[in-house]
């Protein structure tokens, strides 16, 4: 079924303006056309743009007023109080742009004049020191829409795979201890519900992947799976989802194995980062599932190291703004009850 | 430089006879041309491979009699008292088949009768059923070897990807306590010349995966990369070996990545295999650094429960062959001075 077009504009904050972001939302202005890209703007200081990218920027007042310009000019909601930074390093200044650029962008998601969220990259240490108190954008993002952090849920997706870590940045001899039957139960049923609202797919298929080696081999190497994961699974089963697991890691993400599931569920960072960085260095994207509002971004980071070189790829910037147009359109067709 | 051929056979056994075995070696030799193996022969029940694969096969008494026969047929030497078996339906009959393939199989390789050994698939726990005591083939064949367990090493191989997994099939929990310096130190060491013996990479270039998320993130994330992977890889370096890491494990097998390394030394089992199978599911090879005579193995089971409906691929038994016939080839230049 043809989706259609939205009628809102995508918000696009430009994260810390000394890293990558200015580069990569230029080049995915300049591919606007050929990506058949929905119209957006960028949230950030208009003059952040220059030291990385020669393309025209425009600025506008209003997230209404992104549809006059985006065909000549990428519109720019202009921040206050920006000063001018350079490309590679990052300041304080830099830092409360970002900041600044992340809020506003929530708000107008939140508000209805954008259509969904899509958040450049930041650099948390330095968020940290002008007074960021998150892990992350996520979880920010999350508590500004009144969103307990465990029930925002990252997701990370390539052309043909999807990985929710059901933990992320700790060490991993935390994660036996970490995990708990009552966090696999909702990363499930979060994963389920936002393949359906953002994804259009009714009746997802989830895979779980086991713990240990060959998923334990019935106990004979660890008895997590036993212990914690099948009980889980099966109290979701009961509930209607249809769930697969725990299953050996190794052998579920070739393409055949792929093809048997919507989403894979992994124990731990590295889990499920291995296979989708593998496939997808260069166009897998970050959303994050059980928001009210559609949240995407790219899945890398603020690359300072090669910032305003013009070295840096769009094409996960870029699949981050195709897969929030088409969760904001799954959204309203669900809305619209078609 | 091209290596010229082998003046002696391959030996390949046949594993357990009612799984896939046979028919994948069967399958191999019908593409003894289009791949370009070098001669073979098999070891195991000549009247196992005819319920598996109706290709010709004709018994032979010397591995020296091969290459008069490969040409038109498949040459097998036939094991004693080797009693039918039917394809999925393991039995004790043909677990010590399988035994006695493999023994007869080293023998040949060790005793200089053939170039180079290739294992088929076997069940460990049915020739636990028949008194085998070792934890797989691998430690099998290094104990009839005369190596130390420790000394002889997994690697798998996929056309652009090598992998060792520094500890194997235990649970996921007890990997932090069994990876000591030394034995990081003895897999790098092993690896290193297993990659020039095998591989004839004069220098070879290491990378050793990280064990936390972002390799720890200097602490933030775990410890072992400061308290363990660092020393133990400063002392390698040392010794004049190259090697790079602790690396993030996310980002070092895409494309790009891969092509910075000759192998990737991982902290377990599926932070190796995830990697390797999601890439190379139907054809990556097992190979085992270390030992006196060269053997490789297709890197999946006996698959019983598809044996005998001529649904097997031989990919993997294509490549396991063709990656002893190199290695063979490289050990000889390498003995020759060249």
């Amino acid at each position: 079924m043809p989706l259609g077009r939205l009628e809102l504009p995508l918000a696009v904050s430009v994260g810390d303006p000394a890293g990558i972001g200015p580069e990569i939302i230029g080049k995915a202005w300049e591919a606007r056309h050929t990506s058949g890209l929905a119209p957006f703007f960028a949230i950030g200081d208009i003059g952040s743009f220059a030291p990385h990218w020669s393309g025209p920027v425009v600025r506008i007042e209003d997230p209404a007023d992104t549809l006059k310009h985006f065909d000549s000019a990428l519109p720019v909601i202009q921040l206050h109080n920006c000063l001018s930074v350079v490309p590679g390093r990052p300041d304080l200044d830099g830092a409360h742009c970002a900041y600044q650029a992340l809020e506003m962008a929530i708000g107008f998601a939140r508000a209805g004049s954008a259509a969904a969220l899509v958040t450049g990259p930041v650099s948390k240490s330095q968020l940290y020191a002008v007074g960021f108190t998150h892990p992350g954008q996520t979880e920010f993002i999350a508590e500004r829409c009144g969103v307990a952090k465990n029930n925002a849920v990252m997701m990370l997706a390539g052309p043909d795979l999807r990985v929710v870590p059901m933990t992320t940045h700790i060490p991993l001899a935390d994660v036996a201890t970490t995990l708990d039957a009552r966090l696999i139960r909702q990363r499930l049923r979060a994963t389920a519900k936002g393949l359906q609202r953002n994804f259009g797919i009714e009746n997802p298929r989830l895979a779980v992947a086991g713990f240990n080696p060959h998923a334990g081999e019935a106990g004979n190497m660890g008895r997590e799976e036993l212990e914690l994961f099948e009980p889980a699974i099966a109290q979701i089963r009961a509930e209607g989802i249809n769930v697969i697991g725990p299953l050996p890691a190794d052998t579920m993400f070739h393409a055949e194995a792929r093809a048997q599931y919507d989403a894979a569920l992994c124990a731990y960072h590295d889990q499920a980062l291995i296979p989708l960085k593998t496939l997808y260095f260069h166009d897998a994207v970050n959303i994050t599932l059980g928001l009210p509002v559609v949240r995407t971004s790219p899945d890398h980071g603020t690359a300072f190291g090669i910032a305003g070189q013009n070295k840096a790829l769009p094409y996960s910037m870029i699949a981050a703004i195709k897969m929030a147009e088409s969760a904001a359109l799954h959204r309203l067709a669900a809305a619209d009850g078609s």
